[in-house]
């Protein structure tokens, strides 16, 4: 029978973009590393980062945050779209399609910075348009004084964020920009490499990051702190859940075999903001506990919080809805395909690997 | 500086789809010549061939034809989706974007025959009712007791085609149809192997077939037998242009290292309909022409006709407009891209290949 070998271990491209080194738990951007991004730096100047090669000095970022909150607004054709799409399509399908819609006008090869902002300032919009539109609301125009990330919460709720919450989830989405060759990147930059224009490519990552193998939705951690509720509850369901021998959600990851420096950071920002949303609290204690636990029942497994843990309390804290958690972490990775699809456009060679043929031979 | 492979020579997947031989000059679907699927048979039984593996017996044929003409119609949203798309957008771009547009409802994993042949069918009606939109003509409905291949010229053109014109573009469909792991077959294994649905695969494999490097195109060979005209200038106007030192547009291939099986399929037919068509007859002359005088000119090179070569001839044949040469090719790989998508759901393993970071590291 046919089998397909997923290319592991097959290097498809160098990059200068990031580095992911599951053994030593490194994750780096751009010479950086993505956990010190994440704590001290907002949205626009990581997307600057990822991007240009170069984080971004003041008169660069104010220029940068200029242009994307410029072109935050939907042009017509989009919003007519966006109302003729069947309701009970997912999100996730509203946007592969819009972004393929983008097709044309400035959206020729080759992918441009200007480009990439477009994509990257409308995904939201696009996202809380639907959201709003599918939900029976009023959709709410972006507010240009607000930044990337609080723009995108006013546009879902209509009010003005808590700080703690923008900041949170701002660490969220750098951390969720870019994490080396993954299946939707790579999709996007194989795309590209026909000379296809910037839209196309990042509409077929948009429709790679909708399968459930992509990853990235925390669904089942979330209902994991929904049933601890509180922290007195912790170490006895934990307990509980771990001699029944269950599956702890939130802990360990396929890549990472030490700490995931991504959870890492998310600890550091989650633990900083404590006492500012009671779920940051518990997601903090419960996580201590499941690691000491792990360590009594599963000596020597090494079983640490993974990024979907403490991303778990941060979409509880802002109250996210759970269709919407794909439709999120697209608004963080579009800032690592543009990132690709810049570099691929300057080394393009077309992708055109082997297959072997393994049915019979004419008679 | 980053770079990239390419792939090229690395095995991405087994497949029983087919086999494609440059060294040989053999092109196999499913243990068949490719070149006598296009000479001896309709679009429906090889495309039921290559998503089923055998060739259908009548019954089978009469069922999977019928399920493909009663596939036809859009579903109003995809018209009302036609309607609003902007006047400029190329084709390719409206194929995208409608095709991802039918994700969710019967377009979710696993892939299923079923979904393949919704795809088959709509994707020509899409092409012609939008190009005849663009154009200020009124659109025209399938009509349901013509076959695939008749039904698409008459869907352009409102006209019952000549049965000459509807083998000779049959004929290139079937050669059109499947071609080894090509960069737009690959995309869409890449998508849906996150399993992801059969619509946003072939979404992607859209985007990535309206990239100029994809191929496919023969808009330099009408121009040459647009300026060649009669069979009589064949031999003074090749022989002037290879004294210049000209490239004779549509000879020579990039895989095919002798003789080009889908070319002398399509000669054969070429040949079989002479004196039905009179693009028909100087595509035969011009070819034995400047095969005879590339022998003269570049001894030793081998040089043939490619696809391309009598792909136009056919093209010019049934006046196919320049813009609907690529949607034309697409209505034909739609065929590989389902049986690919079917076979890697089959075996399904998410594509993850590896990235080597070229970057600094953090100081």
């Amino acid at each position: 029978m046919a089998k397909v070998t997923g290319l592991d271990g097959i290097v498809a491209a160098d990059t200068d973009i990031s580095l992911v080194d599951g053994t030593q738990g490194h994750l780096v951007y751009r010479g950086f590393w993505a956990k010190d991004l994440a704590v001290q730096y907002e949205y626009e100047e990581v997307a600057y980062l990822l991007c240009n090669g170069v984080l971004p000095d003041q008169a660069q970022n104010q220029q940068f945050t200029k242009n994307l909150t410029e072109s935050r607004q939907l042009p017509e054709a989009l919003k007519r779209l966006l109302d003729i799409i069947p309701r009970e399509m997912p999100i996730m399908g509203v946007l592969q399609t819009a972004i393929a819609m983008l097709s044309g006008g400035i959206f020729i090869w080759p992918p441009t910075k200007e480009q990439a902002i477009r994509i990257t300032a409308i995904l939201p919009t696009i996202i809380a348009y639907r959201y709003r539109m599918q939900n029976g609301l009023s959709v709410i125009e972006p507010k240009p004084e607000l930044g990337h990330t609080a723009n995108f919460l006013y546009m879902l709720t209509g009010e003005l964020p808590k700080p703690a919450h923008v900041k949170a989830l701002g660490a969220y989405l750098i951390l969720g920009m870019e994490h080396g060759m993954n299946a939707s990147t790579f999709a996007s930059r194989v795309v590209l490499s026909t000379q296809s224009d910037m839209a196309s490519a990042i509409s077929a990552a948009i429709g790679a990051m909708k399968g459930p193998l992509h990853g990235g939705a925390p669904t089942e951690v979330i209902a994991m702190l929904d049933a601890i509720g509180s922290k007195e509850h912790a170490e006895p369901w934990i307990r509980e859940s771990l001699e029944r021998g269950d599956r702890l959600m939130g802990f360990g990851h396929r890549i990472y075999k030490t700490k995931d420096p991504r959870a890492e950071a998310l600890r550091e920002v989650t633990e900083a903001l404590s006492g500012n949303d009671p779920w940051f609290d518990l997601a903090v204690h419960v996580e201590k506990t499941a690691v000491r636990l792990l360590a009594e029942y599963k000596p020597g497994r090494h079983l640490y919080a993974n990024v979907e843990f403490f991303a778990a309390s941060i979409m509880r804290a802002i109250a996210l809805p759970t269709e919407l958690f794909t439709p999120t972490f697209t608004a963080a990775r579009v800032v690592g395909w543009s990132a690709h699809l810049l570099e691929q456009a300057e080394v393009n060679r077309i992708f055109r690997p082997q297959s072997v043929y393994t049915g019979p031979m004419p008679g």
